[in-house]
């Protein structure tokens, strides 16, 4: 198999659908001449908290790939333990936002290193080299970019929303601060330009996957490619796998299945991939001008998400 | 029992007599309009790793007054633990310099006040303040002030001379980059100018007490004070009670016992305080123009610490 896979990628749908294709490719992923699975990965999420800068959708898909991440909550490592923030609460430190102690060490090399100045790829090629990673990881840009979220009560920040307030507030709209002035990161529009199939993860797509289209030349170069561009429903049977994509749907308005998920991806990508659950929306899907794939999409353990990926990889 | 205490302190020596000040005196020697203890820390060896500002120093006493030191190795906390150290390691980080999770703590939090532009002298108050310290911590400058040792293969930062290589060389002379250029912090010549009574902590005479002392002002502060200036030599026996101290005075050609220091102290303080052992040193110190005080200067445990003090607070 010589494939060469570009995945569009939010946390935990892209860290799962990333570590499917890591299983079905050679090596792991591994990028060479013959193809291998780069990771193009929204940075919209990242925060600072207590002066270290969290990413949490690039560290959702290292860890996963590395065989680390706790898959019962869907992010930070397995068996963590959390002494520095027990210690940082008793200093008088806000610690609504969780991190782990071997999670910290994460945070701690990428923070200084940004603060040397090196870019935000950089590092994290280095900590998933690090970390075992076979496939590329691209953070989408290496600038600045930043997801606010309209709610009733004012503008927040992203970790705002999803955390402190465990994304219970309704989403009258998401702002993305700093995308048209942010370049796409090294190596991203050259992945989208080159790829075999160009996937976009079943994340959500207001707040995982618009964020990586709206960094400047990134949705033109998916538009440009020559690649299939398939794109995985996140609502399977009118609801979100995980997450507040299904109530972020409907109070903007649009129909709360993959078929209202289709609509938004129609003239984006050609095949639209939906669960067995939803088969009966492939015909109003075809309607649009897609094609349609009706599979098992969730993926639970290994074997589900390998199984996934090697059907996207029929496809291309 | 109304005195003003200021104690000139660098690690182990000033934390464990700033801990029997801080038991000798009424409320863990909260200052007050009666009195109370000032500790002013040596920061020369103050170190960045992993991006994080360390004040080992500083940290020392801020732990031995809040009873959370180590005793056993005399730095650091009680019952540490280091998961995201072997994290850090795992990363590619270069981990020598052994930092507990719990200690981490402290440190992101500095790191994260100074990178606000937020004073060490506030941070530190903070700190020491949610950790329940009573007393007055000063570090000697808010400014960059770095020691540097010069050793037979060159000049090295201070922890990386006194960690990284265990304080086995050599050492020819000490830099103290940034000293002429730095200002007394924030209360400091004020804790000088108005103390009853002056104490130079059993610390390195060389490496603690002189980057306290090289901080324009502080010395001609300590000249000018009209308290009861008291120097408590860090030789007993002609040995070290713990570091480097013996070895320095060797290699700087001076004499390896208190009398050595004696001889260093000669005009900036009243009186000398050497230990029973050394009884026999008290008459050539005299010689010099000193009182001494014979006593007990052995620091095991909180007993020995507060009868020191109290000792001290009778010179007062």
């Amino acid at each position: 198999m010589s494939t060469r896979i570009t995945l569009l990628a939010g946390g935990v749908g892209g860290a799962r659908l990333a570590h499917g294709f890591a299983l079905a490719l050679p090596d792991g992923g591994s990028v060479g001449p013959d193809g291998g699975l780069t990771a193009v990965v929204n940075v919209g999420d990242d925060t600072e908290r207590h002066g270290l800068l969290v990413s949490p959708d690039l560290d959702t898909v290292m860890y996963t790939l590395a065989g680390l991440n706790d898959e019962t909550r869907g992010w930070g490592l397995t068996d963590e333990t959390y002494t520095t923030l027990d210690q940082l609460a008793r200093l008088g430190e806000d610690t609504w936002f969780t991190l782990g102690d071997r999670d910290l060490a994460t945070h701690v090399v990428r923070t200084a290193a940004l603060r040397e100045g090196q870019p935000l790829s950089a590092v994290t090629t280095r900590l998933a080299t690090a970390l075992g990673v076979r496939a590329r990881l691209l953070p989408v840009t290496d600038d600045r970019l930043r997801t606010l979220v309209d709610t009733p009560s004012g503008r927040v920040a992203f970790q705002e929303y999803f955390v402190r307030r465990h994304h219970a507030d309704a989403v009258l709209g998401v702002e993305l601060d700093g995308a048209s002035a942010a370049r796409p990161g090294p190596g991203v529009l050259d992945a989208l330009a080159s790829a075999d199939l160009l996937v976009v993860a079943p994340s959500n797509p207001f707040l995982s996957v618009e964020p990586v289209l709206a960094v400047p030349g990134v949705r033109d170069a998916v538009l440009a490619s020559r690649a299939r561009r398939v794109a995985v429903s996140p609502i399977v049977g009118g609801q979100a796998i995980k997450g507040p994509a299904a109530q972020i749907l409907e109070t903007l308005g649009h129909e709360v299945s993959a078929l209202g998920v289709a609509r938004l991806y129609a003239g984006l990508v050609d095949v639209m991939v939906v669960d067995d659950v939803d088969a009966a929306l492939a015909a109003p899907i075809r309607d649009l001008g897609l094609e349609v794939l009706v599979t098992d999409t969730i993926m639970g353990g290994p074997a589900g998400r390998e199984r996934l990926a090697r059907d996207l990889l029929a496809l291309g």
